[in-house]
């Protein structure tokens, strides 16, 4: 979706205030896996959109192709790609465009760019681009409406119009009169340079206006977090420092925790006082950092740190071709990106390949799936690679991951469990204790409120329903104790299969079975996550395969614990377990007397 | 559907015993109207299919293929169509099924037929057929595998065949192997002659199965209504009548009465022991009478007389263009045949043409829609054709409508009201008393069970929800206290429309709200009743048009009462009323203080 549909839309809506952060490409892979981190945990506030910077003189093209990606795809944040002309004939400006349009990317922030390190002045490529406006000309002229085109507009004038720290009247004028040039080629917003004199923002903004530049124009906010890196960019960019900020700043400018305070009171404080002018848009440069652009933002009562608002239980994708996804299996609930991964080629949602078996089916499993940040490595390494010695070993690692007891799991992406699991947690862990290996779950939920903290979604209003949900790796033996069980219990529906495709189930192979829904005012019935017997059989070659490759290989070769795991593979069975009866039901009367 | 593949089914699913009712084309319009009638009070017990036979000699060409349209397609039931060789050419052959495949119908009964009353000996036509089997060939060869085809089983051999009561031992033989000949060609089922010896049918089946025909043989079953028919009957098949019935009809054959009962008691003890040798079909031969037909199926615990069971809150369509149609506007509810002929061209269900404007829209309004049988106009002349001298009268109207002392309704086909009406009959006449003229409800229901009486839908196991709808006629006045008492009512969405077209609403245009849904073992959420507020404008010209056409024009041109409606007509506004809160909502609060 374009970023000036979403503000439009916030406009036309119920005034809500837009916010984004902004990112650049980190320097190591390291920091690349550290950021994503970051942002997932960001994004969970709902921000509008992030963008991601491109690097001086088209140094990061390839990395800032693959995060913004990566961005719209994996964290399902909206997504604006920056790109500039320096160093970029057409052909290479082209490839970037197909890159991200063939990605689901509809944002592009249209930049001049600076000159590449050690050089001087911006200095026009052969092929290329001499300035953002030939480059906004150029994304209309080839790609016509399909981007939203953001411009950079200068409150202070352009650097390169700044002389002894201020432009002009004549060089400022030109400049405003450059960006009406670039609004009318077909930018349809505009983010500023970073700015601390609010008041030069505002008039900024009327001088725009007198123009006739009637686009939105968003407030490009950098929180100080650090006093010589504030020193720093505010030479590069040459922005006016108010005296107020010099002086607040000197005293304790070598304490950075309260220079970090302070640049969260300021930005606050800055926010307050545009907002109050009317203006419902903020753009904050994180610089990478999560806390104080968090900071301002909760400061100003956007988010609310305990609730974390959801539109389905899953994160909703942004990428254009997938906008109209609105059901998922359960069973990758916990590994969102996997998801995304094996259904990256479908070009139908939400009926694309799932349940449909004359359909080419999921895509297959790659190494992909297996991979997984250095962080999450690290703690999986810490807390899943202790010796076991028996099935109870294995089985005392579950019960202490469903009682918080471990942040990591083999089969989750995710930090720690999942909000509504500690409404079962107890049960859960009795379950696992027993030796049923539970590795996604969900309780039953009878008509709660749809803004309720732990189980809600969809927004205010409605009352949202689950039927209680168990997966878990057996023995052949408990599986046959579950099966007994549920002869007598006619509301529990299970698909079983080990690892080599035996399978037995009480629900025929296309049963697709609704686990989660909404009902919501003036709207159709939501039913964002199913239970899908075919998607289960497909699912499963990636849950056992998780046994070696996220597990077993924490131990290194020809380690019993090692052995162990392998063998459990090869001999349990993977279970789906619903109960139906999401009003009077028990799914764990299932597992009495095992 | 096949009805091959119907039962198909019921064999594989539950092994419920499938039955099925056959009637004749009556010789009178009247005759014709009260048929329907008959056919939608015993369709409601879930015959798998009903057939209609075709005339001797082609002389109900017409009036079978149109009676077959309106049984698939208006009473919704799965419907077989006799089709005879005689005076067929083949070009009428062709007419005959190129009509029915358009209209949606699947099942053909192919046979020879009897000769034209006053002949004595079926004559091949030129152009024409000699025999079913060449029927049978030449469906197949023209219509591929579109058509389930069904011919005719005789159990105690051809009637041609039968000397003095009774056919040779060659005789019979040849006619196995002519039936194995037709099955062979491509028929899929067979349907039995009339019998009343179990044993003769028992045998013949296991016959067939010695020559190898394996596609099920359905008995038909003649209850004996009436002495003389039934010899007249018997006595035209050559049907060989045991002496045991003999017996017991002789001393009762002038009462009426009990030749009747006994009639069902020798048809409930035949089917009994039918059942007993694992034959789970029945095909009743009802000659166009309902109660001999229902007692057997009755007596035989097929249906239970209180629990009409609805596998949707309205009747799912038969026609195989539209078997995917699932949901529905609520507008129709009371007129579901008018429903199905405005949406007859739709070619894609369920997400045909309403909410999308993009699409061709509603067929338009035509006389069909207003069109009523003779006796419900009769009834409407007794209930509604009362003077009016002003809009009180109007208003109890619709209170001894709303109380059930009105059995019908110009607004609806239906006769009497829905069973979930009673459970606001009260509340909804104290509504109607004060001037909202209701011609649409039903009540909240939060979570009963799926095979609840009065509001259960879709089968056992499940549980089912409505949010609380009115709709109503109601003056400028009137309406305006509503949406005044809505503003403070957050859960109430409505729109409201006069004849001329001028609305309002607190809804977007575009916002489709599920008001009846269900939820199932095994099953994705079902919501079959929506209120879409683009159907709504569709639907408001007919609701409006109903005033004259099917109130106003029960009196006299120029008559007061006449007058006084198409005044109100005129002035008044619809109102389609939702509560959104099912669970602690009161639509009725809408109306307080009014």
């Amino acid at each position: 979706m374009k970023v000036i549909d979403k503000i439009r839309g916030a406009a036309n809506g119920d005034g809500r205030t837009v916010f984004s952060f902004e990112f650049f490409p980190p320097k190591t892979e390291e920091g690349v896996e550290n950021l994503f981190d970051r942002m997932d945990r960001m994004v969970a506030h709902n921000p509008s959109f992030c963008d991601i910077t491109w690097g001086a003189g088209g140094s990061t093209a390839d990395l800032t192709l693959d995060i913004s990606n990566r961005m719209q795809n994996m964290i399902c944040v909206e997504t604006m790609m920056h790109l500039t002309c320096t160093n970029m004939p057409v052909e290479k400006i082209d490839h970037a465009l197909d890159t991200i349009k063939s990605n689901g990317i509809q944002n592009v922030l249209a930049l001049r760019g600076d000159p590449p390190h050690g050089q001087d002045k911006f200095v026009q490529v052969a092929g290329g681009f001499a300035c953002a406006l030939d480059l906004v000309q150029h994304i209309r002229a080839k790609y016509g409406d399909y981007f939203g085109i953001t411009v950079a507009g200068y409150p202070e004038a352009h650097p390169d119009m700044i002389q002894d720290g201020i432009a002009t009247e004549e060089a400022y004028n030109s400049d405003l009169t450059y960006l009406k040039r670039k609004v009318d080629a077909g930018a349809d917003l505009i983010i500023t340079q970073l700015f601390y004199d609010t008041d030069i923002f505002l008039k900024f903004v009327n001088d725009c206006r007198q123009i006739g530049i009637t686009c939105p124009i968003v407030p490009g906010i950098m929180p100080i977090n650090n006093y010589k890196g504030f020193l720093r960019m505010t030479g590069f960019c040459k922005t006016k420092i108010p005296d107020k900020i010099t002086n607040a700043l000197e005293p304790i400018k070598d304490n950075e925790e309260a220079v970090r305070a302070y640049g969260i009171h300021l930005g606050t404080e800055m926010c307050k006082k545009i907002l109050a002018n009317g203006i419902n848009t903020l753009h904050l440069y994180t610089l990478n950092m999560e806390k104080s652009a968090l900071a301002i933002i909760m400061n100003l009562g956007l988010i609310e740190e305990s609730k974390v608002l959801r539109s389905l239980p899953w994160r909703r994708p942004t990428n254009v071709f997938r906008v109209q996804e609105d059901v998922r299996p359960i069973f990758w609930a916990n590994r969102p990106k996997s998801y995304i991964s094996r259904t990256i080629g479908w070009d139908q949602y939400p009926h694309g390949r799932w349940g449909d078996s004359n359909n080419p089916s999921y895509g297959a499993l790659t190494d992909y799936q297996f991979m997984r940040p250095r962080s999450r490595d690290k703690k999986l390494q810490e807390e899943w690679a202790t010796p076991l010695k028996s099935v109870d070993d294995i089985s005392e690692q579950f019960v202490k991951l469903c009682l918080g007891k471990r942040r990591s799991s083999p089969w989750s992406e995710l930090d720690g469990l999942q909000p509504e699991t500690k409404i079962i947690d107890e049960k859960l862990s009795q379950v696992n204790s027993k030796g049923f290996l539970t590795i996604n779950s969900q309780p039953a939920i009878n008509g709660e409120k749809s803004d309720s903290p732990a189980v809600g979604w969809g927004g205010p209003g409605g009352y949202v329903y689950q039927k209680a949900y168990l997966e878990f790796f057996c023995s052949k033996d408990k599986l046959h104790s579950i099966v007994e069980n549920c002869k007598v219990l006619p509301s529990l529906t299970y698909i079983a299969v080990n690892k080599d495709g035996n399978h037995t189930s009480n629900v025929a192979p296309n049963a697709v079975n609704a686990v989660t829904w909404g009902v919501f005012p003036g709207k159709e019935i939501i039913q964002p996550t199913v239970v899908d017997p075919m998607s289960f059989m497909i699912w499963k070659d990636e849950a056992f395969e998780i046994w070696s490759r996220g597990w077993a290989r924490l131990f290194p070769e020809g380690d019993p614990s090692r052995e162990l795991l392998l063998q459990v593979q090869k001999s349990y069975y993977l279970v789906s377990l619903v109960d139906n009866d999401f009003i009077h039901g028990d799914i764990f009367a299932a597992f009495k007397d095992i």
